[in-house]
């Protein structure tokens, strides 16, 4: 068996960033530190997280005055901010600066009477914080029935989640143009993520089958097991090495890996060695 | 023989509002008037003109002072509007509204710093005047090889001559996102051109020929007749009923017509007549 390890692999920018930013925290402050919703999506680290010491809640109503609270990666709403500020909490916000610019551009086409149009995933909470951010004023697609049911509107503003399939979101824009008469596109598919899925293309070309290593709530994880399977690869998307079953391997494959951007290096390394295991 | 006519057909507006001037003009001031080119591109129509006395040059310096010369539908270039205000010619300008519209636009982009791309045929004279009124600050593209070699751009801005094929316009764009962070697209085909792209192809599924009239040099009727045959139908392009052979028919055959935006309804009836001669 010969292992290929995709050239993009492991924690991302925006990821490293929140998790060091947390883990400094930690450091400074054991007692009550709050995360409001997993800080980034991946059950290993949040689990570490917790043995820390860290609680994780769902709303800012959970967390007692004065405590210390950590917002998540993929953002957080003005509403949320207001109301943690409200109750004295000391707020570490770990936004990815990337997540942070596409609130921003929102904001703008907002402003500029653009009708704004959001590739993403309706549940995502990038993408909950996002629209909370815009009062509501965007529509959210993820497929090209949705584009086609859009009137025809004078100016058309489109943004993306920054995790997206990127190709996806080049088909999506060109069926806009048929809807306005100015489309302004802001590319905001974060050029980590971007390089992550071309990287897995050239992968699948090279091997029998690839293991995608990443949560399952994450959105970059799922877009890459897509992209291998779009690529005709079988595809396996295992969250840790216990997951992983030793009848989907020949001797012979050649097995690509790749991970989401929120997979820590140890839960990638502790599959390699147990195929290496395995098969060596 | 059953003859079947594409809902859109015969003069556009800006054609119509082009030919209409001229021949207010010629009415007033049958002496020295000037066309810089053919206003429109259909040779039957400059024929007619011709007869009525005006003379077609290339170039200023062939028009004495004094004169009155008429511009054509395609637009013209401020270096020439120039050259004739200094030679006190009185000029009448009948560029298409909505070729003046991509004037401004290209304009607006320019000023503001995006790297402007134009959808066009670089020999165009919509487009040769369109980059004169923006010093050639733009890039003119046909193919998705040309916008490959696009360097990575800050902002890129991004509109069609008036009669290109708005399928084209739609692959090339979502082409471009991968070269810049910002995509400003303003969707500048003329909407008449897109109804007559899209009749054609409704035409296409009920006929078993299409003729397809209008001057060799009209750039929407050369679209017309691509986009025939894209859809598989035989196509023949023809500028007046002489041209046309009867040995393409068949008595059975569902014959589809359709014209360029500047053929004017004399000529299309006369391939209608010769037609209904040969098989009814």
């Amino acid at each position: 068996m010969k292992i290929i390890l995709s050239k993009e692999i492991g924690f991302c920018f925006g990821v490293k960033n929140s998790v060091s930013i947390a883990t400094k925290v930690l450091k400074e402050n054991k007692k009550s530190v709050y995360m409001l919703g997993p800080i980034i999506h991946n059950p290993q680290v949040m689990e570490n997280f917790k043995k820390e010491g860290v609680r994780i809640v769902d709303r800012v109503e959970e967390i007692p005055e004065k405590s210390t609270v950590i917002t998540r990666a993929h953002g957080v709403s003005y509403s949320i901010l207001h109301q943690a500020l409200e109750k004295n909490l000391s707020i570490v916000d770990t936004t990815c600066p990337y997540v942070k610019k596409v609130q921003k551009i929102a904001e703008y086409l907002n402003k500029n009477n653009y009708f704004v149009v959001i590739f993403g995933d309706k549940m995502h909470p990038e993408i909950v914080s996002l629209l909370d951010i815009i009062n509501n004023n965007a529509l959210v697609v993820d497929k090209v029935t949705e584009i086609k049911k859009i009137k025809y509107q004078k100016k058309i503003g489109f943004i993306s989640q920054t995790t997206k399939n990127i190709y996806n979101f080049e088909k999506l824009s060109s069926k806009l143009l048929d809807k306005t008469e100015e489309l302004r596109i802001f590319n905001t598919i974060c050029k980590a993520t971007v390089e992550r899925q071309k990287s897995v293309i050239k992968l699948a070309r090279q091997v029998d089958i690839i293991v995608v290593i990443g949560g399952r709530k994450s959105a970059n994880t799922s877009r890459l097991v897509e992209i291998c399977r779009q690529q005709g690869v079988k595809t396996y998307h295992i969250e840790t090495k216990d997951q992983m079953k030793y009848k989907w391997f020949h001797p012979e494959d050649n097995v690509g890996i790749t991970s989401g951007a929120s997979t820590p290096d140890w839960v990638i390394n502790e599959v390699i060695n147990k195929l290496k295991e395995w098969y060596n």
